[in-house]
């Protein structure tokens, strides 16, 4: 990942704390010797990009420091049935203990990284970038754009403070594109972009006249993309969002607009399926 | 939802700091004056089971006391494309800036209920219940859990504390699955349930010998499932898992096991669609 | 103990930053020189039962990584006046500002295990089980349940969300035990058992048709518990609470009960004395 | 109490979401209808002085604002079996649900009150002042030092911050009491105060040739502090501390000390019994 | 202040716990009766910009919801000796407790902004807007930056994640000025801007042939300055830093950069004296 | 620093989260390759005292261990332009990531400690000490007071608790100057010291009758400290406050008061300029 440890520490503390509970594991302290160690495979079960390594170490470690996890295949590298992703070692009731807890940042990191680089692939051929959005997981939102570019995408904004996006509502209660762009570009700092988002090719006109940096093509057919995209000529970097699916995304790219955005790489992408194995 | 609020609002604080940033909304207070007030509906934009309104009455009021959240249909409500679920009304600015987070729950929370739902409704001839695992979204346990609730389904265990779940590598470690069974009632609690999952009949038989209150059926096929359901003749309480699916769940729950077990409603629904709309 | 340092970490700086308070130690940084070696041994004043190694050693190590603490007599130890529990060494200043934040850990949880031990060892005779209840100190409930295992005793639940506790209040506002445990078994998941508190063998017989796992028998004499235990005759796990003291909780022991509960344990045991002395 | 809401609010919500858990109040859900509205009657069930009201009222209206409590026994009010110290009305599941962590706040505080009231009671024909100790249980100490306010004692220094306490081992670091003394004045600020712990008449001696501000006597018999007192004459503030119990408060304040600490009173104070009775 | 108070209650909370420490303000308990009720005028003693309002109501709200604070001049408005910025009204003890915290806040934010309208105006005839940079105080940016935009100047960007910003040591890893930016547009969303410092005409003439969206002109003369805006002619965005003061600002602007940036506007802006006075 | 890590923790912790934002720093992950290594010295640019440098350390190794920072010139050290406080060393992208963190709390708190130390040297030829206020910034007192120490100064209370301080206000609702007192030593522990604020030697008079231990003389000329001063001869400590300026200190002190504090030491001092530069 390339998110400083400390950026992590407080997620994955959390992600601890909510499965032990107020009294640890029960069944591992029962069942398992504290002196017996064991070395465990992280292992895919199915194909997609690994994403979320640093939290599962990250789970192992917190719960116990002599733990030692080594991953072979690092954020970003493709797996298939098999893989193994890395291996992790020490005491096994440790391991057993923050088994689930790594997993389930694995897993659903790796999904979204997997989702990402499914569209990602589909529009290999263009110029396209997919990029995700803000429909992320509660508390996740850090982890999830990290997973998206492990899988190959971009990021949209993070956040409500970092970039302008000048939706319907927006538009609607400042008076128009044009008083909304412009009382947009007189309150934000020089490095703030503006982005604006609109329906119709109509509207697309009116917003080119804007001092704006983007445009949120809403909803639009291949063919009005590509019409939108004519009109920009390059003047606005160009994304469309909308119905975007692994079967349609090739055609909205070959629309040549510069970005195709789809929320449920983030809120709907299922799990990659990773789990452990003894290694003899 | 049945959480008190003092559960909730840590994770919804969380969730809107993460969306505010450093700098809060920025396109907001650009381009919607402070003075403007508005009245949305927050509207299902496809079929499932509402959940995590409470979330989203927190995420605005949190925000802005002086917004006014109504909710129409409660957690638990059948939903279809354009019911409207409920209604925010107050500062314009303060509903577009909760937007976001207030529909990342209920989007989320709801699609977990649906896809409890799903599996609820094709077995309901049966007296099988459907239910959750430890594989949840970090941070998110608790209110997925409420979601599997709000779905018709019902909650296995919320963590590693609360109940004893044997697995293999127990099994492996404690010397067998009588030895685990004996060391596990011996450490626990009078008030602390026991169940062991099993792969193979030839377990499932050794198991009946010990003092567990419950077996986890793992990845067998219904046939295989009727037949354990038959040797346990009612003396354990039976779970089954692995490779549940819509489509397949029913003649899972056809064996007669009183509960069967699904991943994926906590870690890989899809969302529920659910949107705001301007009310007149 | 058997809690992961994460659970514990978090109540330890909480400790230490109370006794910080905003300036650090005062006495200790104007009087003793930054250089200054020292060795103390951990001392036990009293008869006891050890518990709360690990939050000492956290005290200190939170504090000063380069301090060393060696744990001679691990938790559920049984002490007398003088013996060592373990050797602290490293810097004279850090072994002096984590001093009381230590031993206010050692002194208050040993304190628990001893009174645990106490009851224990009074009932060895039969079996009869000694445990806890909700009745501990606000934020210390995983550290003082964790003492009771230490000193011998075994936990009831851990808090309002792990088992069901039917209460002369539920009891009255459900309309009666009968319906009070058909809802209770009707709302909860497989692995929650259901414990019902009677005052009453008229009580008792009525819960006795009903589904439950455990009978809670309020404020019994002996003989009344032991004819409950009668009735009960193996078929509800049978636990026995109210005026349970050194003296008395022998002749509750020999009505049969399964397990004796005591809030005092928790609430009201005096700590064992334990303090440092130097180490020539 | 005397502490600002700010100050109490997360201990409380700590104690309250330690007792939640994950799930929340199971057997309330289950048992108790929402619309059922109650009232209770805090009630004492033995005789002592009142002390935390303020965390009791927190833990119910943090659960649920529409809780209404009437504290009738402020803080400092002596009681006996019987008394009503307030009356709590709301929704039923809510009285029910915050019930145990209420009580678990007014118990232990009302303990530590009423044993300190007992001490000040022993002494009341003398001037000495009755104080507590850095003894306290972990996480409570403001609340704890609040309850010996409320039964009539004085507070010791809070933290390792707010006064000089030179010990033993200090002395031993420092080269003596002058030297010690001497590196404490110079080190602090103008109004910070500085005790001395002495364990004989020969250090006392030497003590008072020092510029400090008080005389911790320690171990001392009656006998022993009368002479101290003596010798001091008014020139040091003087406390005894060590071997304070009920009985043997009375002669040690005889000797004419200012203040006798009792670590105790905070750590070893067993609860004041107080209850819920439902109102007609 | 334009940051809701979910961004703003924990550094207030912060704030409040730091100043009433372990045993809250014992001087206004001891002196103050509690049923005073008090009202007091928030004053300015000297001339500048108020920022920090919101966070001043906070510290008086907080610790008492029955106090009334009414801002008669909000954030931004320009104040002289004597001008009432507000009214405060309640328990003369809650006044008292919080009075601190709340001018602590108010002077200190209320200061940056003062200091930012002062550039703001020597600059009022040219077209170059003032900014902040990531020189802020440690937990305070959010608010420091706020108080910047109160005194009329712009934000620049608010940490390391919101944009591009290539200093000389970026240049000499990425190996030139060319192969950073490069680097930097592969690598970020298309909502966030480029940024890269120069030092001299030379580098600027390289960055002119780079993708990137605005230079920092470190540390140039005016002449320098009027050349390099000479040669950027509209292409960048350009930003001057360095020997900003209020002697200097104006002849910096003559050169008719787009932006001048101070960061002593956060690190080193005196408070603006505020105080209570109490009203007849 | 005086102050141990635990303390100074969670404040490092979040100022390198407000910096690093949701996404991390974009820069130095786009330009700087993370096997590149790098030695920067920590350079001071002015005359000043060093303070902060603990904070510095953490800011680097919290981000990543691997990082190795080397002291030179601790806290309390006086530098000029080019000193070099201190070597830091590691990967050249963590080194840039913590820079801004590091230098913020360098800067800040080695401002005040030279903002101190002028003070002090100002009054070098006299016995009266420099000392702080609470007029801190919101989150830092503790630290701000530790640059004080490290700049000769002493420290005024740390905070509401623990010190008594009567001011005007107080003086107002007690009753008067002699009421106020009374009431102050009555209800404070043994080892809190009452500083009573007056503005004209009449209140001085009055106050020298009561069992105070140290005046805040306000806002006093110096012929007014000297005569004030003469009046206490020595039964009380004596403050002067008020336009305590480099200039007019001296003045102050030679009034003989023992103490002169000044908020503007740690609300309004200026940063003292500290930067990394490349080591070769």
């Amino acid at each position: 990942m390339t998110l400083p440890r400390v950026m992590l520490e407080p997620i994955v503390r959390t992600a601890l704390l909510e499965d032990l509970g107020r009294a640890g594991d029960l069944t591992t302290q029962a069942t398992v010797s504290s002196d017996r160690q064991a070395t465990l495979a992280i292992v895919a079960r199915d194909h997609g990009v690994v994403s979320g390594t640093d939290c599962a170490v990250l789970a192992w470690t917190l719960l116990d420091p002599d733990v030692e996890v080594r991953i072979d295949l690092p954020d970003g590298s493709r797996v298939g049935p098999g893989s193994r992703i890395g291996t992790v070692r020490g005491s096994a009731r440790s391991l057993l203990t923050g088994e689930r807890v790594a997993l389930n940042f694995l897993g659903h990191l790796s999904g979204v990284a997997s989702a990402t680089s499914g569209l990602v692939q589909a529009v290999s051929g263009s110029t396209t970038r997919i990029c995700d959005t803000r429909k992320t997981t509660p508390g996740l939102r850090s982890l999830e754009k990290d997973a998206v570019r492990a899988g190959g995408g971009h990021n949209h904004r993070f956040g409500l403070d970092d970039a302008i996006l000048i939706k319907d509502n927006h538009i609607a209660y400042a008076g128009g594109i044009t008083a909304a762009v412009r009382a947009a570009r007189e309150a934000v700092g020089h490095l703030v972009k503006i982005e604006v988002e609109v329906d119709t090719l109509e509207q697309l006109d009116e917003l080119l006249d804007c001092d704006a940096d983007a445009v949120l093509l809403d909803n639009m057919t291949p063919a009005q993309l590509a019409e939108a995209v004519r009109r920009v000529a390059g003047r606005l970097i160009t994304e469309a969002s909308g119905r975007v699916t692994q079967e349609t995304v090739a055609a909205l790219a070959a629309s040549g607009v510069d970005l195709i955005s789809a929320g449920w790489l983030t809120h709907s992408a299922p799990v990659l399926d990773v789990g452990l194995d003894a290694v003899d």
